[in-house]
């Protein structure tokens, strides 16, 4: 997409421009998520970001399977929220000095990517459907319902666990 | 928080950084929403806009409560998380070159900014409960519980008109 030029004309055109958005995001997860696994003392915390790094290595190979469904060459484009989100994941973790309260704050980080996943996809699934690419939604929708699982599954672990003893 | 020093050693630490990156957030909506309300079409969404401007005050407001309940000076810290989702936005929508399609747009840029407070929110109040402090998570909890229901509010306009239009 240009600078100083209006490129998105259509639907199809914002849905094709968000998808090479969320597919630079699941990227920047591959390649963040072993980073967070280390940095994880909890062992269900530190084995869920590696569960999830290959989901989210799936999530990268169903985008590109979509790109091919559409007709369109896979692509990136530079996603400054993903970006500033894990920008900011890296900053506050590198403050915190107690290995339970980090385990907190990664948790708060990862859940932080995870909704703005949610939010892209449910917003892919909902234009797909209107442009009559139902098939496209489906498959869109696997990936969803793993981010939504993944959101869950932190939320748990938190109020289980990590939170008690942040806080102890 | 200082460069190179780690400064977050207690869950309570993570909880006042936590509160200065949401403060910081909430104000810079503050100042995108009267633009994005300027952009929308639709005048439902243009007027969700403006309501949820309002509550977005309210937020502010709250949170300033909060520094005060917890005995903190009010204080804001970078949140690269949040600029980058405006960032993202604004670029976006720059690039859209058709009313009905901006205005989906700006329902999903706007709902990426509530699901990020929607997280931070969420965690701020499981703390605040770790932390024996029922009084601020209360308090927290009508703020999210209207971040949510502007999420709701910004599907429903979606689903309802906006997306339709845009794929006609």
């Amino acid at each position: 997409m240009g600078l100083f030029t209006k490129d998105i004309k259509t639907m199809n055109d914002l849905f094709v421009h968000q998808l090479q958005d969320i597919y630079y995001a699941e990227k920047q997860l591959v390649a963040a998520l072993p980073k967070m696994a280390e940095k994880a003392t909890e062992q269900q915390l530190k084995q869920g970001f590696l569960t999830h790094l290959d989901e989210t290595k799936t999530h990268v190979q169903r985008l590109e399977e979509v790109f091919g469904m559409i007709g369109t060459k896979v692509k990136a484009v530079d996603c400054p929220a993903i970006d500033g989100i894990i920008k900011e994941a890296n900053e506050t973790a590198g403050e915190v000095d107690d290995k339970a309260v980090l385990d907190a704050a990664l948790i708060n980080a990862a859940q932080a990517a995870e909704h703005y996943e949610i939010v892209r996809y449910g917003s892919l699934i909902a234009w797909a459907r209107e442009l009559s690419r139902n098939d496209v939604a489906s498959l869109l929708q696997k990936t969803l319902d793993e981010e939504k699982a993944t959101d869950r599954k932190l939320t748990t672990i938190a109020e289980g666990k990590v939170n008690l003893r942040a806080a102890g």
